[in-house]
């Protein structure tokens, strides 16, 4: 195989990109000056050898414990805890939550094997033992079915701990549109509906 | 900036990859073996080391001349010019084409500032008048209008040199629908008609 292949083969395993997409990375890198290349290589290298996950939240960091378990300006009292470390970006990003992380690591997943021994669940339990300083956990695994078996052990090891278990509100999403949601979320929407003003 | 972010910022630059996109297949690799990362910037640092463009036709190769060159099965005397290597290999994949390549590097475009000087046309004229071996060049440019005027200046440099330059067949794309294709197309395709069987 030639290495012009090699490259094209790697490409194609990133999820989303097909056969054509990864000849298309490729042709363009090669019509592109060689440091191209090379700067996407040094990044790859630079995250293997320095992003690690904390040993505290399980967020991916290049300092341990990672900037959000060290920082004095967010709340310990809150603990969101979220099924990849990817789920913290997206809910920082929002800049509504000021509390820390616990990252599990995955939901759990009988079909998959993934007991809660796979998960980092026991961590989680400590934190919240540790001190009495954790009030209120928010299980902010995903809305599926296994994210919501997830939530329901969770709160079942978590409530008898002192802390109160929440989750995150379900119903549409901004900018949905009713008549594409599906009758699930609806239904949630309903339930869940609150009164105006 | 963090390396998460480098290497999001370095997948962002590929053609085709958003921002969402590349914290997509940034977080994927983070949440894979370490080692599939590596093997991504292995395989660009491999492509960097030993991809060359070959002297003779300008295909991207590994060994000078390049293996299509370098062949004694492919017809030295049809000679197929597209405009980068990556045209090639589609080719290639047709299986539809014995003869040989030139890549031109480009196409003519005085508003981008590409003349005959910027692409590979002397070393075309070179290899068409060497010993009088080429019988017929197929203009593969692309079917646009800079690639229709790269093909008509070419023409006009090699037929004096006695060999016959042809253009590939403009027509309707197989499996496509009149209904939606373009009058230039549907114009070409009836120009170009044929009689059956």
């Amino acid at each position: 195989m030639s290495v012009i292949d090699g490259l094209v083969e790697e490409f194609a395993r990133l999820p989303g990109i097909g056969r054509k997409t990864a000849l298309r990375l490729t042709y363009h890198l090669l019509e592109r000056p060689r440091d191209e290349m090379r700067r996407l290589a040094r990044a790859l290298d630079d995250v293997v050898a320095r992003v690690r996950a904390c040993s505290v939240c399980g967020n991916l960091t290049e300092s341990d414990p990672c900037d959000l378990c060290e920082s004095n300006r967010r709340d310990p009292t809150l603990l969101c805890v979220v099924e990849d470390a990817s789920d913290i970006a997206a809910i920082e990003r929002t800049g509504a939550f000021r509390g820390r992380y616990h990252v599990l690591g995955g939901r759990l997943s009988p079909l998959e094997g993934i007991g809660p021994d796979e998960l980092r669940i026991a961590s989680l339990l400590a934190r919240v033992r540790n001190g009495g300083i954790v009030r209120e956990v928010i299980v902010a695994t995903n809305p599926s079915v296994e994210g919501e078996a997830t939530a329901l052990y969770l709160q079942r090891l978590i409530r008898p701990l002192g802390a109160q278990v929440t989750r995150l509100a379900r119903g549409m999403p901004v900018g949905g549109d009713l008549e594409y949601t599906d009758g699930v979320t609806i239904a949630e929407a309903l339930a869940g509906r609150r009164e105006i003003g």
